[in-house]
């Protein structure tokens, strides 16, 4: 039996009426309008930007990102890393904490992998015993005869997001002390994200919300300094603040996600005049496979599209009005309901409400070009990562 | 770079400290009692049972549901019936409507492939216009040499649910005609399936809605019977209502899928005292990767555990009281409170909200043999209809 790949493959340069439903769509168009966006705004701030590749799980992706200006990725996950590493992606920073020794040893292996080909490895930690633990796996490489290498690491400092990272101000001096103190481990800054503040629907409220973070980097940077230690970066930011830490002259480096795609969710937040006007690039397309009196069924549902923020929206394509409602159908179904109902058969574009969790239910994104309505499928653009939770 | 499944199988024989988190886990002495429990179930009430792998997605799974007496499986993407076919599973419903030609093509070749090993394959329809474009996709495959092969149809009757299928009685008589018209395809009864009733929290509650459901049933094959025209099997009910199904008196077939896992959300059903006494089998192991002041992390968010119906619960192992609460982390990460929290690098085991969208993120179960607290693994189950989405 041909593989689903192979399936997708036969499809390449025919119209959209050739994708089989519900699929994960990319307008390449638009896709590469955000991309461009992203790197003037980067550009005109002076900041690097380091895209957060947990939100498409893409090497194809990221390495669009790199040669567009980003100076590498983010993920949250050991195996994310790894699968973008045997994508071909060379700078990466794991923005989270990584406790397990199994995993630490993965984690040290892929830090000299990349190393040895002029790549980059970077974690973040928040405890001592993260830090012991991370140099006795790279450590363990090095004694196991690899050509040494040094992993960077940045210490996440809770912001405001109430997860990881040590309380701002002095705590963090410990864990730098505790870094520099092994030779394999670099001191590379802090991580300064706060997640909750990307979905403030006022921008006067994300604006508020980065001032406090904004605080609290200052604080432990001055804690930092204090005991002769340059803090190198402060790396944070995501899609709905970054026009406020770019502007804060303290974060060096951003790492939004979702710009790239966009979802409705960061469409319902009130647009602050500096954003760039990033625009929504991926749907699912969808088929009606049921009409009756008053709904319609297609063929998506949570297991086509998550729902953790929100239902997706109709997308309306060639401008005619969005009539129609999505309701939740369960985990294979979504319900359809408007004055004017489509016929059996009919396909549909919908928006999805979170663009992360979204990806990760999909093996593959087909790429079109040219429009949804009229396009043409131009590349089936693998989710390497998907999957990849450990 | 080995595969995850060849790093999985290493682990094989190990207790469960070997397992790397986040994971999905099954408890497979508590699945074995579930899979007994309905068995026994079905025996005793005289109906078929052919349990939902749409839960599962695992041809491993599907075929040992058929070794303790499944008369088959349903499922609800054509991809699915592919990915169980292709891993031995012979008899295959999918319990759904289809209506793109492309892939009624696909319902076609595999209705020929599983006739060609003494399988079946059958498909619900709901409306003529599908009606007819299954029997062009079936006699195409005839026309093209294909060993002529029957598809069984069921014709869907919308019972409550408000999703797909004909509403009681008289229209479903129109379909039934339709389906006899063609050599290729066979009326193989009715799809009657009430899946937000699973869900009512009282017994009492469920109890009504099935009444109503039998009503409706028993409307449609009067109708279709006072045309000359038997009904052979009526099929439907879920984890949370197939007492109430397999004592109508109706119903040949009972469908459910979580029974063999549980899940938080069926857990909070008021227990109908026929109902068996299925167990959780279902588990996410996470570790902790952060301690704070008043919580702790773990790295289990909901790309680990679907929460559509609701939040994961910390699971006691050993007796003691579950006394963590789990909050939600966002995608990667999920917090933990509680009057005593976990140590860093503490691992804990949660209790899916929803079985069927968890498994659904992931690609193995890593099945545990005598105990969550002491077993060892024993055997990896590839989800290998796992994203099967078309």
């Amino acid at each position: 039996m041909k593989t689903l790949h192979d399936r997708l493959k036969t499809t390449l340069g025919s119209g959209v009426d050739a994708i089989d439903t519900p699929a994960l769509v990319v307008d390449l168009d638009a896709m590469q309008r955000n991309l461009n966006r992203m790197a003037e705004f980067a550009r005109k701030h002076g900041v690097r930007w380091r895209p957060h590749a947990k939100m498409h799980k893409s090497s194809v992706l990221a390495r669009l990102q790199v040669q567009a200006g980003a100076c590498g990725v983010c993920v949250q996950k050991t195996a994310e890393a790894e699968a973008l590493a045997a994508g071909g992606v060379q700078d990466i920073y794991i923005s989270n904490e990584v406790i397990a020794p199994a995993k630490l040893a993965r984690v040290a292996a892929l830090a000299h992998q990349l190393a040895a080909v002029g790549g980059q490895l970077a974690i973040a930690v928040d405890s001592e015993e993260g830090v012991r633990r991370l140099a006795e796996a790279m450590n363990a490489q090095r004694a196991a005869g690899a050509a040494a290498a040094v992993i960077d690491v940045f210490v996440e400092i809770d912001v405001g997001q109430g997860r990881c990272g040590v309380p701002p101000g002095t705590p963090a001096v410990a864990l730098v002390h505790a870094i520099r103190r092994h030779a394999a481990l670099r001191f590379a800054g802090l991580q300064a994200y706060h997640g909750r503040a990307q979905h403030l629907r006022g921008a006067r409220e994300r604006r508020d919300a980065v001032a406090a973070v904004v605080r609290a980097v200052q604080a432990s940077c001055a804690a930092i300094e204090a005991e002769g230690v340059t803090v190198p970066l402060v790396t944070g930011a995501g899609t709905g603040t970054l026009v406020c830490e770019a502007a804060s002259g303290v974060f060096g480096e951003l790492q939004p996600g979702s710009f790239l795609f966009m979802d409705v969710d960061y469409a319902r937040n009130e647009r602050d005049a500096a954003q760039p006007a990033f625009e929504h690039a991926l749907f699912v397309r969808t088929q009606v496979i049921s009409v009756s009196a008053d709904h319609a069924v297609c063929d998506a549902g949570h297991k086509s599209h998550a729902i953790d923020s929100g239902l997706p929206l109709v997308h309306a394509v060639g401008g005619e009005p969005a009539s129609l409602e999505f309701a939740n159908g369960g985990d294979e179904h979504g319900l359809l309901r408007g004055a004017r109902l489509p016929a059996l058969g009919d396909c549909l574009w919908l928006v999805p409400g979170h663009c992360d969790p979204t990806v990760n239910l999909h093996d593959h994104l087909i790429g079109v070009a040219g429009g949804l309505a009229k396009g043409r499928i131009q590349r089936i653009i693998r989710v390497d990562a998907r999957g990849a939770l450990g």
